[in-house]
């Protein structure tokens, strides 16, 4: 009889002993892996963790003492153990449990999760607000070596010299992104840590003074080098009582060290370092985690079609112009890159996930003569705004955005959709803002950002069906007619609303312009003069406040044109996961209410 | 005769001798004192940085040697120093030079600058761009204390275990908002640097051995102990050279130091530690730093209405109600947190200029049940947008934003202007978007955002001349009407506009009907269906993509109501530095020009 069950309380959990723990372990590992299989998801960090979430569930009493998991993406054994089980395999499916940690779903998560370097920062809140009030929980933050140097989560941890009572941080330690990036972090703590470096120190001494007495002159150097140790240790300076290295895939070993720890907590705070090995009990994935990092349904790894076709543009200009630098924050798998970094290595640059810095790094590096192209998802450059702003494009430098996964992104849900995109970039004076709809443009585009001395943004999503060929040349920010009519415009943005709307078009055979608004900053004014006395339709996967629509709106207002103009956007609410198609019909973005749309305006028109 | 002149080039200066270069730095601070007293400026920032300044001109050939100034407000000297004494006077004036390192100014500006944290990552992208191009400058990055610890800055920092050749970090140590924040970044550094710590090691050592021999044992230790040393130092971990702490202000010193470093960085990256005494040269300024750090016209210090009357309420309230604690960023002083500080020290937290941590921090104390305001210059909190979508927004935690110099700020110029914060901020599901007009409605807005469960951003200028008083009390986001008129209405945000609009409706008499539109998201769909026919003017000091007037057009074509509707807004470009009066006017926010927009359309109207 399996131990994961419905019935499996928490309360319920803390009477097994490790042998039954360690059992328990391996079902949600095998449950994980089956349900991975049937709904896609995210695969090693989840397998790594197993172990250590049991041992939290043993050693703690949750909700009551609060769990952080820094970007979430590791929270399936803790979702199958705080009474979701019977609902896992709903996973990521619309109207199922996300596959993150969501406050709307539980009362055992503490935040809604998806972006990375939050932990500390919401721990130490809670912690300072907890004692304010009076409380009386233990904060725990859970946080990977590849988060941890996020610049939000630095700032939390430089904060102050003192860290409050009953919080402990847990390094996830899976030497991942960072040392693969010879991050100078990872070094700093895997080398100069108390344990190892005090070890080290011990067996010197030993070695030094094997065959002497110990005098009290030598009793003064030791202590002395015992300070000297404990001073320089980095999270002690930061307020923290340092304890690892601990194997935390073994049950056993984490318990006994989370007991302790947790005492511990209640005199200082603890940081516990853990070594945990990504995708534990899954051949493929702990053999190549990066890859494994993600997966589709049946484990499948797909790279979008606009990545790829990236990944292929740039290193045919990379052959021709070695002064092109691919920068990426940690998304070197997701945004094509992988395969230009194995022919042009050095003209790829990982800085791991900073967003910030990769996009003030790639103003300097422009600054310098390098053309740089700053390739990350949508959702994440988010966390750069004012470094687009401030250090991008007030200095007018010849930045490249090549900006993946924007619009819906499915099964993410949430925290990773890219809706906002169009509207935190349009706004921005010196950026042109572009979306193509096909690789043709992909590439077309990226030739004239290369070409002109300004920054230049191009978002296209995670697509791997459509793949509309446009007839015209991107020359230079235009638009381009895909089909005639005379009756209703349509303005798309990007290949899934262009997709929309040529079927929208088929029903109402030659009454609908489709045209493809692939740049939005600036828009094509001699376009939008040609189909002002048109009803218009604007079609686009962002919000609709300070969207492609908006603009388009406003460009008539402006001059005082009267236009009839209706735009369809994403809704002023956050998207929850579901298959892309599910968002799409959710925001109206589906064949059937554009064409009502349609139908209406030709009626209205023939009225008047 | 004085040395500064406009005849003294960067290579005259380097053949003065060490005297001549304490004689310029004196003439120097004289000159900043009295352009400061006549313009008003930075003054306590400029004013320690001086004799570094002169030392680096000294030893560097710039601009073909690049020095990049964080934040920039410490970039005077420099601009006297690089062929700009003749037009110093017209520093922060309208056409005059910026009070920030500019660009477009001049080729010693390696970057427009302004906001903190920037400068190591740009450094560091000089540095790799040099490289890969074959060019052979030095690059420089001057970084207050307060600047280092921004989380941009400590990405570039742990980016890499190696930094490049001919690069040199010089921490401006003048122990400001560090120190008084207790922040465990500058214990680390002041205590924790390689050479107060060997000096101890050494004099320990000393101590210990004074009588005995030295065998190969006892040197094995020393070597020991050695290795330990510089194996904990922080920036030797990071790939510099450490070298501190050296007297800033010290000319000689300075030069003597540089001179060494210089060689140095030719084998590997250096970072110099300087101490500086902060506002050197003016009694007041040495003493209070914080409160001389930008001073006025007259050297006079001035808050905001709006600040100040933050301050009044949020003392009255936190009367009331211990559980609600303000969060600022380096900003007490600007958002008018000083008074609250000394009532309530505990209910005021400055995290130092960390603003992304201001906000994710306040969403942990949400989630605790305490009522954070966060209280940040518009401008800066453009630092924090992913963590008000991410950790606030999509939370729905009721975490109040108070935005201070919202709109125009004048002679700071277009690093530091307020323009985008309608446009980053009304496209975030959950969050209401508020605009006071006076005190009263501060409070009332600040009592309905402490009453809701979300998220509320209240954003003002920093102004002092207004005090319009409007008549209906702030219960909910909604409209209220200043004064009747049924030819046009003007829809007016913010105290500035709606004192434009007055200024406009006295000339129509009667006419004019004016609309103090102080929700912004919500709007006030109410008071927009009762005026849809009459021809429409909004004002805003925000970009007009993505801003009110655009949101206000998006509403009527949302639902096929053909309203005239003229928005008047920023213009797609950034604004330089001028007095707030010629920075409305060059924008169309003018009773001159929205008078005639309503003569339009008063006519308009008759000819229908």
């Amino acid at each position: 009889m399996s131990i994961l069950s419905t019935e499996l309380t928490p309360e319920k959990l803390q009477k097994l002993n490790i042998k039954e723990l360690s059992d328990l372990s391996g079902e949600i590992r095998e449950r994980i892996i089956q349900t991975i299989n049937s709904n896609g998801g995210h695969l090693a960090s989840n397998l790594g963790i197993v172990e250590t979430t049991v041992a939290l569930y043993k050693v703690f009493n949750f909700p009551k003492d609060k769990l952080i998991f820094d970007v979430g993406h590791q929270c399936y054994a803790h979702k199958l153990l705080s009474g979701r089980a019977d609902c896992f395999d709903t996973i990521r499916m619309a109207n199922g449990l996300s596959g993150f940690p969501d406050r709307e779903e539980s009362e055992y998560d503490c935040f809604t999760e998806g972006h990375a370097g939050t932990s500390l920062s919401q721990a130490l809140g809670l912690c300072e607000g907890r004692d304010k009030i009076g409380d009386d929980y233990c904060v725990i933050a859970i946080v990977g070596d590849g988060s941890f140097v996020n610049g939000l989560n630095m700032e939390a941890l430089t904060s102050s010299e003192q860290k409050p009572k009953n919080l402990i941080v847990i390094l996830n330690d899976n030497e991942m992104s960072i040392s693969r990036n010879k991050n100078g972090f990872y070094k700093f703590i895997s080398k100069g840590t108390t344990k190892k470096s005090y070890l080290k120190g011990k067996s010197a001494f030993k070695k030094v003074f094997r065959d002497s007495f110990i005098t009290q002159f030598l009793r003064k150097i030791r202590n002395f080098i015992k300070r000297v140790f404990n001073k320089n240790n980095y999270f002690e300076k930061f307020g923290f009582k340092y304890v690892g290295v601990i194997d935390g895939n073994n049950v056993a070993e984490t318990v006994k060290i989370l007991m302790r720890v947790k005492e511990t907590a209640k005199q200082r705070a603890v940081f516990l370092h853990l070594k945990t090995t990504k995708g534990k009990g899954h051949d493929k994935a702990e053999e190549n985690a990066t890859e494994y990092h993600g997966v589709g349904k049946d484990m499948k790894i797909s790279t979008g079609m606009f990545s790829l076709a990236l990944g292929e543009k740039l290193c045919s200009v990379m052959e021709e112009n070695k002064n092109v630098v691919a920068v990426t924050a940690g998304m070197k798998d997701g945004t094509g890159l992988n395969s230009v970094a194995t022919l042009y290595p050095k003209n790829v640059i990982d800085v791991g996930i900073a967003e910030e810095y990769a996009v003030t790094f790639s103003a300097g590096l422009s600054a310098s003569g390098i053309k740089p192209i700053v390739c990350v998802y949508s959702t994440f450059l988010q966390r750069a705004y004012d470094q687009i702003l401030h250090d991008v494009c007030i200095q007018n430098l010849p930045v490249i955005f090549c900006i993946d996964r924007a619009g819906l992104v499915g099964e993410d849900g949430k925290t990773h959709q890219g809706v906002f995109d169009l509207s935190y970039l349009s706004h921005l004076p010196n950026l042109t803002v572009l979306a193509p709809t096909s690789k043709n443009e992909l590439s077309e585009m990226l030739d004239y950002a290369l070409s002109v001395n300004g920054p230049v943004a191009i978002r296209y999503p995670n697509e791997k069906v459509y793949e509309y060929k446009d007839s015209k040349k991107f020359i230079k920010p235009d638009w381009t007619i895909c089909r005639e009519g005379e009756s209703v415009a349509i303005l798309a943005v990007g290949p899934r609303m262009i997709s929309l709307a040529t079927s929208v078009a088929e029903e109402f055979k030659g009454k609908v312009k489709v045209i493809n608004a692939r740049s939005i900053k600036p828009l094509d004014s001699e376009m939008l003069e040609q189909i002002k006395d048109m009803p218009i339709i604007t079609l686009e996967e962002n919000v609709k406040t300070g969207g492609f629509g908006a603009m388009v709106i406003g460009y008539y207002a402006d001059r005082k044109i009267q236009a009839k103009v209706k735009s369809f956007g994403v809704q002023d609410k956050f998207i929850k996961h579901g298959s892309v198609k599910e968002q799409l019909e959710e925001n109206g973005l589906d064949v059937k209410t554009v064409s009502m749309a349609v139908e209406e305006m030709i009626k209205e028109g023939k009225s008047v």
